[in-house]
């Protein structure tokens, strides 16, 4: 395992989670492998883990073997009422002078409301720790083999959210801004968004990919053109969690995927 | 040294960093908490590490006693000629059959060039492997108790990148995608391209930050108005490599910094 025999010998600085604190976690995508080292310290420090649905089981299991795990997840499409309560949970944990980790899947600082949290907290004076995680958005891209950005073709790329109940959003300020579209919780309003975004002017035939559970074994991914999305998933019966990419990057993920050059099975060392 | 401990006992496959074949990874913002477990692998386990100028040396200190180190560093401003270059380096390294960490700055998909080189590496036939980072972007977010995303405030952000070459780039239509903007490489141009969106439309008193150095020992953090930026930076002497953040979620770090949930030191465990 030289890895970490490196890493101990060498013993960088690893931070203390602290009694009666918070460390808001971003978990990355699912892989193992895409955790951060102080997003592992967390795990192995806290006696409690607040953790969402999205948070994949191969992470939770490297929680220290006394850390109580607790489920406070919401699935996109339903009400959010609860978040008050995952906030109030977090502020009572802290104050019972417990090492609390809360852990959200991706980055929580985006699309997931660790900004909500973090308030809280600061409201009620728990010292709290932001570790960012790999972006649902930048793990699936990379999965995809389609680089976010590539000179040449695009100098900003922009990160957007669909949900299901604000069906008045206006997507045409963000077609105009001419940027490829990476889009998070849009699986559930496929059909109407690809539609608004046709009809706000994006080209039909823009390239267009899913990519559905990003770094799990249950990994798929889906080209497509813009127009054809929406009944392209449909009919491969694709699920969300799932990233949507749309924009002249996608293309790329043909050239970067060579024959000879594929290597994604993991081995064990 | 428990996470390590805990890791290792319950022993998750780790990826095998195979001869003659290239990890093409992110290295994170510089803090070497916020460096992923497979970018740690490949640390170890590589015989050649060909990193950028922006890898922060403690992480390069985690390289397995037997690898190599070579810069391949461009710094913003340089002329780009060598992109070639270190395609080829790599190519010819990974035909050497050695194991090749080729090490970016944040994630090699997030204006880092990463594309050309996977390009290069799947058109050679070179068996090559993506490993997402944590990109500098949302690393000074978090740093900076910004958060990207804020329900009620932004459903979209915009990661954007300036370059000094590019006098000609039209700022309107991102402007006018009314998201917070994330900028990249626009530290040597601010006083320039702060004065394009305001000439865009972006109001002057938008809220501005300034994060240099996120997440490493000489980081700063600066607050301003859109308006008042380049002077402030000027004033304060603050250097590249820096993210500019401008738009109303600048104003969460205020309510995200409370003095008693300040949590900012490192300890040794």
């Amino acid at each position: 395992m030289t890895a970490w025999d490196a890493l101990a010998a060498r013993r960088a600085a690893i931070p203390v989670l602290a009694p009666g604190t918070v460390w808001l976690a971003g978990a990355g995508p699912g892989d193992p492998g895409l955790l951060t080292l102080d997003a592992l310290a967390g795990l192995s420090q806290a006696e409690v883990i607040v953790h969402d649905a999205l948070v994949d089981a191969r992470l939770l299991a490297l929680a220290g073997e006394k850390a109580r795990l607790e489920f406070a997840g919401k699935r996109g499409g339903k009400p959010s009422a609860t978040q008050a309560d995952i906030s109030q949970r977090l502020i009572a944990l802290a104050r019972t002078g417990a090492r609390v980790l809360r852990l959200k899947g991706g980055d929580p600082f985006v699309f997931g409301r660790g900004g909500e949290e973090a308030a809280a907290l600061a409201a009620a004076g728990i010292p709290f720790r932001v570790i960012p995680g790999i972006t649902a958005g930048l793990a699936a891209l990379a999965a995809a083999r389609i680089p976010a950005t590539l000179r040449g073709v695009n100098r900003a790329v922009i990160f957007a959210a669909g949900h299901g109940a604000d069906e008045n959003f206006d997507w045409a300020p963000l077609v105009r801004a001419r940027a490829p579209l990476v889009l998070y919780m849009v699986m559930h309003n496929l059909e109407r968004i690809t539609a608004a975004l046709m009809q706000a002017g994006l080209a039909a035939d823009t390239p267009a990919a899913v990519i559905a559970s990003a770094t799990t074994p249950q990994e798929r991914i889906l080209i497509a053109t813009l127009q054809g999305l929406a009944a392209a998933v449909r009919e491969q019966k694709i699920d969300p969690p799932a990233i949507v990419v749309i924009g002249e990057i996608v293309k790329m993920r043909e050239r970067l995927l060579s024959e000879t050059a594929s290597l994604e099975s993991r081995q064990s060392s």
